[in-house]
């Protein structure tokens, strides 16, 4: 097992200016898996669903080399269900509707053949469960990157503070940044959550890109500009899971490769927001992904 | 004459989050000037200023190689004030008072030996101000570019697109662009301001870097990301005298050579914002501008 994956596996109605869908297949885990999904077909997924979840699903990840023998599948109870609205600009969305279901007891389990995986990927989920699947690996993974959001930093500082301090690499969005650090540039907000434990922060700036920080070093990837952005939802995840699959493919954790990294993240992020939920990952080639990273090339050569 | 600019010169007052100053030396043209010279020492400029204008700065200018020819001094009248207030994003600043003065006539006058510039750029002023300019040069110039705001789109809409249509490359911020085309997408966007007359548009996003678009070509150049913006007063104007600047230095016109005026434009315009007015400007080295430049590079390459 190169990548172990831990992340949501749900459903999600959006509503955004081009159109209404329900119960889009979603969650952190999905989208990752999808992504990293391109780059290396030595995955494993831990994830909890409920018996109304699409099997079908369960059924491409494992053709695409998506080990989801991770994935505890609850009869009886319904899976994570999120619903949002997006506004115009696409940067902000309304909550409308949570509903934890199988979510709000998990006890994640990392099947014994992933216990030794050397890229952990721990999609946004509450930090305990998070740091719970660290806890379960043989020995150190090579890096552990983790996701997380707004809501924990408020709910749960202390227990978000810890798993941040277990961690390589933390993804967050500039908002996210900035409460983490108090910190309103992105600059100083990057060193101080490099003293909370990480050495790398990567944050995402949606239709403006993505900055990495490594020691002294910065990169910047910019987002593709789109004719429209149809659907962010699942763009982090769907970044996160190209990121870490591309460096799990090369086994380099240099800051070169994580620059490469970064954009096979954001080229693969800029397929995801092209249609609802994971449709566009669904469908795409690998023809494709090249020729869109030689536009992401011809973007930012000068 | 390689390049003609057209631009206020002016004093502003500034709040920003760090500090206040008072009567700080501005103005579109001033920023434009500071910034080109350090590219070519072949600049004219027409402009007009109060009595009360700092004529040290007409001397630095005139020292840096720039033809103050045409900037009419007019006795007993003030120059042009703008006095303003950025918020914590200083992506949006509060207009506290404009008192046009002598800019509420100015009938620009470009001195004969000005009217063979093969580069013109024209700063934010009223449209027809910026017509005048172009309609008295000896022979269409190799390229015109001209800045504009919001401002101009609500009051003199039919003005300014008389001068739209007769300009080469657009200069606006992605707020304006959304205005000036109605479409919410800045792909869309460009594509429909380039059916009004620019072959060539640079949309300005402020920290989150710029555009440039050209038939089916676009190119993104990031803002360097800075511990602190100080005061982004003048950065859309440095950014556009860099441009041009670099251009004008070159006597190329082709999309890569614009692709590299961007970058040059862009690192003009993150001295601007270190430092109250032109105070980074006009104590920038050349040494500095050849360091950041590779600061540049670094962020974007992989």
């Amino acid at each position: 097992m190169s990548l172990l994956v831990v992340g949501s596996m749900a459903f999600d109605d959006i509503e955004t200016p081009f159109g209404k869908a329900t119960r889009v297949v979603g969650g952190a885990g999905t989208y990752i898996c999808y992504a990293a999904s391109f780059f290396t077909p030595n995955i494993g997924v831990v994830s909890v669903v409920g018996e109304d979840f699409d099997m079908g699903i369960i059924a491409d990840l494992n053709q695409r080399g998506v080990n989801t023998d991770g994935v505890q599948v609850k009869v009886g109870e319904k899976s994570f269900f999120w619903s949002g609205k997006y506004h115009l600009d696409m940067n902000t969305r309304d909550t409308l509707d949570t509903q934890l279901n199988v979510l709000a007891d998990f006890n994640p389990v990392v099947p014994p053949a992933m216990k030794d995986a050397q890229f952990v990927l721990l999609g946004n989920l509450t930090p305990t469960v998070q740091r719970q699947v660290i806890e379960q690996m043989n020995q150190r993974p090579r890096l552990i990157a983790m996701d997380t959001m707004n809501f924990w930093m408020t709910a749960m500082p202390d227990e978000l503070a810890k798993t941040i301090g277990m961690v390589d690499l933390l993804m967050v969005n500039d908002e996210e940044a900035r409460q983490l650090s108090g910190e309103y540039s992105l600059v100083r907000a990057a060193r101080k959550i490099r003293t909370m434990g990480p050495k790398y922060l990567v944050i995402k700036k949606g239709e403006h890109g993505a900055l990495l920080f490594h020691e002294d070093n910065v990169f910047f990837a910019p987002a593709l500009p789109l004719e429209e952005v149809f659907d962010p939802t699942g763009a982090g995840d769907t970044f996160a899971g190209g990121f870490m699959g591309y460096l799990a493919q090369h086994g380099d954790i240099s800051f070169e490769a994580m620059r490469k990294a970064v954009i096979h993240g954001s080229a693969m992020a800029s397929f995801c927001v092209e249609k609802f939920g994971i449709d566009r990952l669904e469908a795409l080639k690998q023809a494709e992904l090249t020729e869109r990273l030689a536009q992401f090339a011809a973007l930012v050569t000068y």
